[in-house]
């Protein structure tokens, strides 16, 4: 019997360190407050040992996603790599338990699993340094072809485009899921990772059904300055049926065949933790899209994902979406 | 130049693995609520999948207490066993990121570092399976003499005293504690550790000049009815000089060179997770009692700790004791 999950996403197994920490931390190492760097194993000793007592969580951008699909109560599989060590099987454990298929095996050579450190300002801004390790060796051949036939949708995480291994996965992934009629939802990933990898993102963007992104992701991706966010979404609505833009506390704006209608974050008492913020919008609103429902109402299902998420440490769900989906009246 | 902490604590270096979870849970592997229970590694594989999404944080019980002697501004070293593995590499980061000094090379053989699968009730209450992994196999050779010379106290986590590789570790840092004035504070770990061991715990209780228990492990190391705390006390006291009994939301009480005073717990919003409760209470006492304060005073900064830390997701502290010290006029 194929397995047949509604929701495919793809991206890297990572494990997040989360320590909380002053900005003068963030300025130190050079890194920029709210993105995302890869580091080696000789930086990531520098920038571990300079960090307080840490908390370990699961994370990843699309198994973050993934988690919350699950968590509203929707049928979702994850794509990622780990390897047969301590951190990837807190990460298989973690995913499993969040009622997440995953079926790709633990690879038995290269690099451990991923893991990324992540300092949390007083603010609750993230600043992630990334070790990818074995996440960078996703190849075509770990992309399960009857997974991605099955599915209504696959959802792809940006940093998985921009490497050269991982860039073939992708590649294979669109070609599968179009000759399928799976449709295709990409994240944007990270600004600095659109600055970087622009031209080759641009490649796939007339692939994409679905695209996720935040203000500057989007304006960087369009070609547009920044702040120039109508122009922005404007410009990738030519190219993709559904583009969805967060703008943090101001909500989201989302332009679907046609028409850009926007949302409200929801209130949060204390913002903690902005990691995954942006991943469990896309899930919220990919859930409450394969649902059928309109454009604003799948926008109202990613700003209660991100309310949840940003509530605490760590960027998956510590409690039942469907439950405070129903509680909100979404549902 | 020698190391000179003022607080030596000894004990198991353990990784918590923390997973809210249903009573239902607990009973289904036949786990008994707030105690600890040794298992191997195909009952932990068990359990482990069949807890929900995790968090993992350094714990075990005399680290916690070390952590808490720091946060207070404290001078303190742990001693303890670990793997050169990840769980290994997590476990010292954390705790000299605390601010204890940590010394004990990393074991290049032998099992891996242990880890504590603990399932969190619903009202805090935690029941712990613990994989020892290379802690069982802490040996009176990885006892530093100097360290111990050089202390004021030696904190000795109950927990060690039971296992045949460990047992002969703690009689060793006994002989070093006593011919060199260092005093010897003791806890006795969990009820059912007593209950197993009492004979064997009887046979140092008269080196101990600073004894902590729970109310449970106290009437069963004197051999008393349960809920006879005051006779415990009693008996105790004539063989330590100083014993301190915590009475979970009904505070303290300690008897000290004959004098019985009683401490209240103090106020918490909501109790999260109790694990590290006992151990942060001793913690506070520790840096109390080695500043010269009363036993009064000494309760009322274990209560103190213990507040911060029941108040959270794992067992050691998230904020500047010293400073909630000071806020609270305790300092």
């Amino acid at each position: 019997m194929p397995r047949t999950a509604h929701i495919v996403t793809l991206g890297h197994a990572i494990v997040d360190v989360l320590a909380p920490s002053p900005d003068e931390l963030v300025r130190r190492f050079g890194l920029q407050r709210g993105t995302m760097t890869l580091i080696d194993d000789s930086r990531a000793a520098d920038i571990y040992a300079a960090l307080g007592p840490a908390t370990e969580v699961s994370g990843g951008s699309a198994a973050n996603t993934a988690a919350v699909v699950a968590s509203f109560g929707g049928s979702v599989e994850f794509i990622g790599k780990i390897r047969d060590d301590v951190l990837g099987e807190v990460f298989a454990h973690d995913i499993r338990a969040a009622g997440v298929a995953f079926e790709v095996p633990p690879s038995r050579e290269g690099p451990g699993t991923g893991r990324s450190l992540i300092m949390v300002s007083p603010d609750g801004e993230k600043t992630m340094s990334t070790s990818l390790g074995i996440g960078a060796y996703l190849l075509p051949e770990d992309i399960d072809v009857d997974v991605i036939t099955g599915a209504k949708i696959v959802y792809i995480e940006g940093y998985l485009y921009g490497l050269r291994d991982t860039d073939a996965a992708v590649e294979r992934t669109i070609e599968v899921a179009k000759s399928a009629g799976t449709q295709v939802a990409l994240s944007l990933a990270d600004p600095a990772w659109v600055e970087l990898h622009r031209d080759q993102f641009d490649t796939i963007l007339d692939n994409v059904d679905l695209l996720f992104a935040n203000e500057l992701e989007a304006c960087e991706m369009a070609g547009v300055t920044a702040g120039n966010v109508d122009e922005a979404l404007d410009a990738l609505s030519k190219r993709c049926p559904t583009v969805a833009v967060t703008l943090g506390a101001k909500g989201s704006v989302v332009a679907r065949d046609g028409d850009v209608v926007t949302a409200s974050a929801l209130p949060v008492d204390r913002v903690v933790d902005t990691t995954g913020a942006g991943d469990s919008y896309a899930g919220g609103f990919l859930f409450a899209y394969l649902a059928g429902f309109e454009a604003r109402r799948c926008a109202e299902f990613g700003a209660l994902a991100a309310s949840e998420i940003v509530s605490h440490l760590g960027a998956r769900p510590q409690q039942s979406l469907l439950e405070l989906a129903r509680r909100s009246r979404l549902l």
